[in-house]
């Protein structure tokens, strides 16, 4: 095989890291803002969380759940309860402390002191305080539950080393916040949403991932059990994709959201939250991306094939721009994944081949060029995204007849979807490591496969309180963490490596994000 | 005609103000968050913010716009250069100092002075600066332009005296932001959003309004030209419900977007911005509602349709809700207004009675009564909100044949989103009020029709400068302001009432929010 020439400078292999960052500059999708943890995201980064949101919005509408919109504000007395209970409170978040700026006298500008709020106010983290005190005001009686709402929203944690799209000091998510009769109701809203994060992240995402329970030591503070979904990028690491909280009655407690039961009698509600984030996009990246740039999946590719038309700048122009046209329109006329086609003639100035690579990095799955010879002929020629290289080190382009590519067009998008799923879940499922019988063959395990360590799937005992705290601090030694607990595990034999006891279900344990 | 008994304790005549606040809360649209000048917008006020944006958001990607998505804080320096030129400049802006929070030793939290920011943040009031940055990292030549991007967000100006919708601290919103290679393309991206809004308010908002010129006082600062679709409410008033600016080179020279010509020229971009916002709700509610709640415009109702099942917790009920689940099926498989009918079957607990007046006060366009009669014999009692009384002061339920019904239902919706555009219409003409000669005339006119004043539609001379601002403080003694100058009005005879010279255009005089 010839040696290929990729489009990035480096490769996932030379520095997974550096890679990352050049696919998110390559495609466009985001850069720095200046803002100190702060990111623009760019038109093709933002079409692929536009995507994620409506294919996700509708999954959360179909559940009956409502959107709602919170202020972004929350009152700093909100969070004071909170640090009653922890010891040594201190929470990176953004203050608010004055409502106005003044000219300093020298050309600058500064915080009027006149101006000061009497109450600083907190840039929302997250928004179960604020949401919490609005469903005391909205639920009276039993005829109000479930009460289902999710917000759309911007949220900031100050983050001191921040990464784009994985961690951000200001990121966009959305949080579904429940309430609920009976703990019954509100275990089954958790799983709801954990459920549907697991799927969409398989059907919309092509990103195989594992929905579990996460250890006592890493469950949301107050949360009664907190479930997330993890998935495998391609240096090994986990990503804790989205979470799923069953709350209990504790938050309903100090928000005071209580009901009158059909027995006239006043209870508490159990609540959860659930949410996911720009975050996905990281994962989507880690997933797909190979070393010619990202690979979007066709389920949330703003655009799912670009035809660029190899144009002259003389007469046949013309011609081959109609030409284009009509295959636009014909394209788009079909349904690939239970919508239209998104179908892009690119029509910008530019050498046709200089604009192949900036959408092979932007990732669109199909690409067709298109000469004026083509034009003439009746053909198209195309370029899979995900196969990308022949043999010989060319560009694979396949030469088809118009009329066959625009009847197949549908199918080819819908395979690539399940193409992207399938190469994703066979490296995945290749490099969860069974059968490690020691704590000490654990430890060697990782030392040994430095690079692409993967995941160890272990039976454990589910150890809890300070016997769990000496699991975690053995394993963050090694800089190891565990993910989760699948669900619907099969029944495991054999001893704990970690407590010597008999295990009783399984975990995950890998290096993570 | 029998007194009617509506559904609002407070009609529009009785006390306009108090009157929107009280079909805010009865709707459950919104309501006071707790934290100053922050609202919570509820599901029927959010559903309708969906509606708007998704509609919104489909004119803008036609147009070839590109949504992005830009930080929510600005650093203080990008305020900087605008204090410069502006005398006592004050801004009321949220101002972010800390970036954590610890206790204070007495079990509360003070932002922790270890982590004051060494230059303070400002939460965007909007992102003219931050975007201009980006734009002059992004162009580089004329292949690059025009630069069309738009942003869906958040933004914050601190308001002393706010009104829900109308006026927040917080309030969402889109901005467009685009650069042109010369003056007439920006120009025309101007008008095109100006376009876009007035079509859309007509259509989809079913609001009449009147695209136009600002005069040069109201103008953005730093914009050459601002235009506004301006729109009547009940109590005659002017609501400016959305802005299109061209804004010259300036900002492109102080962001520093520039771009190398055909020629290899450098060359300034010509820039553009225009925004509507939540605004647009209040707006709404003060075109269409009447004394008995909100009637939303079927084209932004989150449901159209809701079908009420008269249930009686006896056996009955089985065949009433398979009865009315069929109704619902065969109704959201009709399109209205090009998409397909939004339909609930409201299973809620509770007497059917109650929940009408909830879905009346609401606004949604049909409502549909079923009771087991109905059901049994292939039955639908309709009410439609903007014909909601008979004669007799009862609901104006029509019983009609469940097939007929269904069959027309879609054009029955259609038919109310014209009857809603057309009410608003006649209302709107028959109170501009023309042919006033002085400005005597115009005091005498405002200060005998205080209750209800309409607008009033003059000549004049088109003043700049110290001659327009004398104009402007003699209306503002009146409380009045002038709106805009309608694109292409015909000509204009006659006099100006302020400066006594030839009159060259036609302006709107009103009171206004």
């Amino acid at each position: 095989m010839q040696k290929i020439r990729h489009a990035l400078t480096v490769t996932r292999d030379a520095d997974f890291a550096q890679w990352y960052q050049e696919v998110i500059a390559e495609a466009e999708m985001a850069e720095e803002s200046g803002v100190r943890g702060c990111m623009v995201i760019r038109p093709w980064g933002y079409g692929i969380w536009e995507r994620i949101q409506a294919l996700m919005d509708a999954r959360i509408k179909a559940a009956g759940v409502e959107n709602c919109y919170f202020p972004l504000f929350i009152p700093l007395s909100y969070f004071a309860k909170e640090a009653e209970h922890v010891e040594g409170f201190a929470k990176e978040m953004a203050v608010v402390t004055h409502h106005r700026l003044i000219g300093d006298g020298k050309g600058g500008l500064v915080p009027d002191p006149e101006a000061k709020l009497e109450e600083p106010l907190i840039v929302r983290p997250t928004s179960e305080t604020v949401i919490g005190a609005a469903m005391a005001r909205w639920i009276q009686s039993w005829r109000d539950l479930p009460m289902l709402t999710n917000q759309w929203a911007n949220v900031v944690r100050w983050e001191m080393r921040t990464r784009m799209f994985l961690r951000t000091s200001e990121f966009l998510w959305q949080e579904g916040h429940t309430a609920h009769a009976d703990k019954a109701d509100a275990m089954a809203e958790t799983l709801r949403a954990l459920e549907m994060y697991r799927s969409f992240s398989e059907e919309a995402l092509a990103m195989p991932v594992i929905a579990g329970e996460k250890p006592e030591n890493e469950r949301f503070p107050g949360a009664v059990a907190t479930y997330s979904i993890e998935a495998m990028m391609q240096d090994g690491k986990a990503l804790q994709a989205g979470t799923s909280h069953y709350l209990g009655t504790g938050f309903a407690e100090a928000a005071g959201i209580r009901y009158q039961d059909r027995e006239g009698q006043q209870a508490l509600c159990h609540t959860t939250s659930w949410g996911v984030s720009t975050r996905l996009i990281g994962g989507v990246i880690m997933t797909h991306g190979d070393d010619d740039g990202l690979r979007v999946p066709p389920a949330i590719a703003p655009q799912q094939v670009v035809i660029l038309p190899m144009l002259r700048e003389d007469d046949g122009d013309a011609a081959l721009l109609a030409y284009c046209e009509e295959l636009r329109r014909a394209l788009a006329a079909s349904q690939a994944l239970g919508e239209p086609l998104r179908v892009l003639l690119d029509k910008k100035p530019g050498k046709a081949t200089g604009k192949r690579w900036g959408w092979v990095k932007k990732g669109v799955p199909l690409i067709l060029e298109i000469g004026g010879r083509d034009a003439a002929g009746g053909q198209v020629s195309v370029l899979r995204r995900d196969r990308l290289w022949r043999e010989d080190g060319k560009p694979n382009f396949v030469g088809q007849a118009r009329e066959g590519f625009v009847a197949s067009a549908a199918a080819e998008i819908e395979d690539i979807q399940r193409a992207l799923h399938a190469e994703a879940t066979t490296r995945r499922d290749a490099n969860i490591v069974r059968g490690i019988a020691s704590f000490e063959a654990l430890a060697e395990f990782f030392s040994e496969n430095a690079r692409y360590p993967g995941w160890v799937e272990l039976g454990w005992s589910r150890p809890s309180g300070a016997e769990l705290e000496a699991v975690v601090a053995r394993l963050k030694v090694l800089k190891l963490t565990i993910r989760n607990t699948p669900m619907g595990g099969s029944e495991v034999a054999g001893n704990c490596i970690f407590t010597g006891k008999p295990a009783i279900e399984r975990i995950y344990v890998a290096r993570s994000y």
